[in-house]
C-alpha cells in the first residue's frame, strides 16, 4: 500500500473532502480530479467562510498553490 | 472521461466561468483559452469587486498565479 | 484560430493594452513584446494609480510575475 | 547512516510528528507519507491553534509549501 | 528588429535606466548587465525613496524577483 | 578550499549553528544534514523567539524556503 | 570584460560588500562565495538594522531569495 501524498488523493477520488486554502477559505465537495501541482477538481462544491457556506458551485477547479491541506 | 484540472478547463471552453483571484477580485466571462500555468483567456469579461461590476472588457488574459479557483 | 494566452498577447502586438499589476498599479501603452513568463514591453507607456496618470515613459519592461491581467 | 532532510522524514514514518505551518497553524499526527516537495500525509491528525486543538481529522494531506518545520 | 523583454534590456546596456522594485524602492543608474532572471547590474547607481536619493553606490547587483519594471 | 554556500553548510555538519527564519523565528542546534533547497536537519534544536527559548526538540527538519540565513 | 550579475559577484570575491535583504535587514561583510540562486557566503559579517549593528558573525550563509541587492 502506498501512502504518498498523491496516492492519498488518488484514493480519495469520488469521495467527500475538506480543502483548506490560504486566507481562511475552505471548500467541501467530492474530489473528482487532481494533478501533480495539487490543482484539484471538486464536484458539488461549497465554499465555507468562518464556518458558514457562502457559495455553492456545481464544480470548481482549485489552483494548487492556494491549498494548505486536503482532508479525506 | 477525464476529470483532471486541465481537462475540466478544456471542457469549459466557450462557456461562462467564474474566476476568483487572490485579493477579493473576481472575473466572469467566457473561457476562450488556457495553458498549463492556468493562465486564462476570457471573452466578454467583467471584473467584479464586492459583488459589483467595476470594469467590462472585451477580452482579458489573466496570469495563472493570481487564480484561486475557476468555476464552470 | 488559436486562443491560448500567449496567442492573444501575440495578436495584440502593436496595439494599445491595459496591464493591471499587483498592488493597485496599472499601465497603459502599446504592447511591443512579451515572453513566456509574461514579461511585457510597452511603448508610449503611462503608469496609472487610482485612475490618475502618475508617470509617462517612452518604453517600459514589466516583469511578468507582477502581472494580474492584460486586456487588449 | 543518512541525515539528509528526506532521510529524516523517511525514518519518521509511522511515528508521531509535530508539523509547524506558516501562520501559527500546527498539526500533530502520525507521519504516513511524504514526497520531495515536503508534501506530507498525517494520520490521526489534529490541528492546533495557540496550543488548543481546533480540529481532529482521520487523515490529512498537507501541501509542502506551507511547512515551516517537521519535528519527529 | 526584436522587441522581446530581454532584447530591450540588451538595447539599453550602457544607458541610464529607472528600475522600480517592489515596496516603493527605486534605482537609477546605467545598465551594465542582466540575465534571464532579470537580475540587473547598475553602475553609478542611486537608490530613491519617495522621490529622494537615499544612497549612492558605485555599482549594484539587483536580484530580479524584486523588479516591477525597468524603464530605459 | 571551496567557499560556495553549500560547501559552508557541508563544513558545518555536526557543529552548532544559528538558523534565522522569516518572521522573527530562530533555531539553534547542531547541523545534521541539508540538501540543495537548503532544507536543514538540526539536532538538539531549540526554537528562539525574541531572544527566549520557546521550544526544545530532539531533532527538526526545517523547510529551506523559510531560511533567511545560517550562521556556523 | 563581462558585466552579467554573477560576473560582478565573482569579481567581488574577497572584498567587502553590502547585502540588502527584504524586510529592512542588511548585512556587511566580505563576500566569500555565491551560487546561481544568489545564495551568498559572507565572512566577518555584521547584521545591520536601521543603521545599527545588531549582531556580528564570523561567517554567514544567506539564502538568495531574501536578497534585494548586493553592492560591492
Amino acid at each position: 500500500m502506498e501512502n504518498r501524498p498523491l496516492d492519498i488523493l488518488n484514493g480519495s477520488l469520488n469521495t467527500p473532502v475538506i480543502v483548506r486554502l490560504k486566507g481562511a477559505r475552505e471548500f467541501r465537495g467530492e474530489l473528482q480530479g487532481y494533478d501533480v501541482h495539487m490543482n484539484l477538481v471538486l464536484d458539488k462544491a461549497e465554499e465555507i467562510r468562518d464556518g458558514e457556506s457562502v457559495r455553492k458551485m456545481g464544480s470548481v477547479v482549485i489552483r494548487g498553490d492556494n491549498v494548505v491541506y486536503v482532508s479525506p
